[in-house]
């Protein structure tokens, strides 16, 4: 007999430059893995149709379509209510597009969609460091900065599906440009892995006479790899520069803290390989700007999930969450 | 027969000085209104009696405590979950004051608490201007200011059940001193009467050469009062000091609308009387710093509940969700 707890869910997560996607069972273990280029297609049906060829071969091979629950999607600027990806400035495609729609109509399979913070968060609820939570925050830090907001145990869509954008709150009125958005002072501008890279370039620039190991390179050959191995090597500089990302970072969680009092937040993402060099300040910032009632209350969780795994998993549990 | 639509519920409102209470039957209409000092009492069992005595003579009258389904209570720093007031700052009674017990004890009926903002928050869905919003903020502008958030249909009241304190979250980072919490630039410290009208004073001091209607009075007779006549009158400095306010709180808002996405944005207390003066600036300077996913959809309303009415009716809004 064919039910739920013997069908997959497709993951499929649909990142800026590639796409990853895999079918996951029940439990959450993944049956089976890929990728393909989000890049390489100039309208979206072709990407769905190359999707298609490199997807249904993995299908068949765990019993067909008819074994599949659904496909659950995770992508920038994705809508939950409507399915659709809308104006996503870190895609090719331009304005509205029906991605589960188009899913849908080529799997003949029902799909989800939401953005990848988002998915992050369920799967975090489903498999990893918020198994059994009703409350938490879960923040993506990676070349942007996401978040997934959870609250009485569901996902915040909000009215129209976009809710959860902590990464565009102004943290510092008037502070550093953001160049996709044109704001300034978001938290993305700084708590990013581009915000990291700009303010070891800052650093370097405002502070001439101090030695560091990142001199070696060229301002524009600096990432937050580099940072990341230099303050490691105990380099001043680059230790500061996690000092200071977790100063904004902080700064933002006491607010979203304020804001929904959320049992944990969870981090995920390139920065939290820092460890300690990024969670400490950031606890110790946000515990300073938070009201009494809320201080020393909310966990600072890494995520449980292996990163390879995260947006699959995240993805697909939408898929368990279908209607 | 004796059903939930032939009850009562009574809503009891604390505020710092003075306590408000009704009597409210299903629809919202109020049968009974009554007030005592919120001050008069060194310990809470003390009060609690004092309001039984002046209260129970109009539950008798509208037939006894078995018609009465609950009593609904908004203070500051409620805890929904346990019923409890926690160190506020505004009131008489210093640590955790279990109200919500002391109540059912006394009068013999269940009790359900919350802060004033997320309570004004269930009674404007229920009565008032969010009737049939299954997401929207709620923000309470009066001598402080209060939120309540509710997605997907439910107030969120977070892990511990102080969700909602977007009063306290930090705007102007170095900014204004909040003398009540030490912090500063928080929204409460300028979106606020007592924020008005230290920024009246600051303008009064910076802009010397100006004329004004406001130097007819010292420094410290400023209040919010004077500014609203002053700026209804056309005087420049006061009209400013509205656009400044706005500018504020506009941000504000458009950081929380990217965290909940919601449908609109309702503005209750003192500071609405400013009409235009007031929500226009706000509407500006939120749509500004808004992403543009969100921008020329949120709607900002005033509240549709009576001022003398909301307190009560948001406490007594309470009754009816317990279980």
């Amino acid at each position: 007999m064919i039910t739920n707890t013997n069908k997959f869910a497709v993951g499929i997560d649909i990142g800026g430059t590639n796409t990853v996607f895999g079918i996951v069972d029940h439990r959450g273990s993944i049956l089976y893995r890929g990728a393909l280029s989000s890049r390489n297609h100039e309208n979206p049906e072709d990407y769905v149709d190359e999707l298609y060829s490199v997807l249904m071969p993995a299908i068949e091979h765990v019993g067909g379509t008819e074994l599949i629950r659904g496909i659950g999607i995770g992508a920038p600027n994705g809508n939950y209510y409507t399915g659709t990806i809308e104006y996503a400035p870190n895609l090719r495609w331009r304005g509205i597009i029906p991605m589960s729609e188009l899913m849908t109509k080529k799997f003949g399979v029902p799909a989800a969609l939401t953005n990848d913070a988002n998915a992050a968060a369920v799967g975090e609820m489903m498999y990893g460091a918020a198994r059994g939570m009703k409350d938490f925050i879960m923040i993506t830090l990676g070349t942007g900065v996401g978040s997934g907001i959870v609250a009485n145990g569901q996902v915040i869509y909000g009215h129209d599906g976009f809710a959860g954008e902590l990464g565009h709150t102004i943290i510092i009125p008037g502070g550093r440009m953001h160049k996709g958005t044109g704001m300034r002072g978001s938290l993305e501008s700084y708590a990013s892995a581009t915000g990291v890279a700009a303010t070891a370039r800052e650093f370097l620039e405002n502070r001439k006479e101090e030695k560091s190991l990142l001199r070696e390179f060229k301002a524009e050959e600096i990432d937050s790899r580099l940072v990341y191995e230099a303050a490691i090597k105990g380099d001043k500089i680059a230790m500061d520069v996690y000092a200071f990302t977790g100063e904004i970072l902080g700064r933002a969680l006491a607010n979203a803290v304020m804001f929904s009092s959320p049992e944990a937040i969870v981090l995920f993402g390139g920065l939290t390989k820092a460890g300690d060099l990024i969670i400490e300040p950031t606890r110790k910032h946000m515990e300073e700007n938070l009201l009494p009632i809320f201080q020393n209350k909310v966990k600072l969780l890494f995520s449980e999930l292996k990163e390879a795994d995260a947006a699959i998993l995240g993805a697909s549990a939408l898929v368990w969450e279908l209607k």
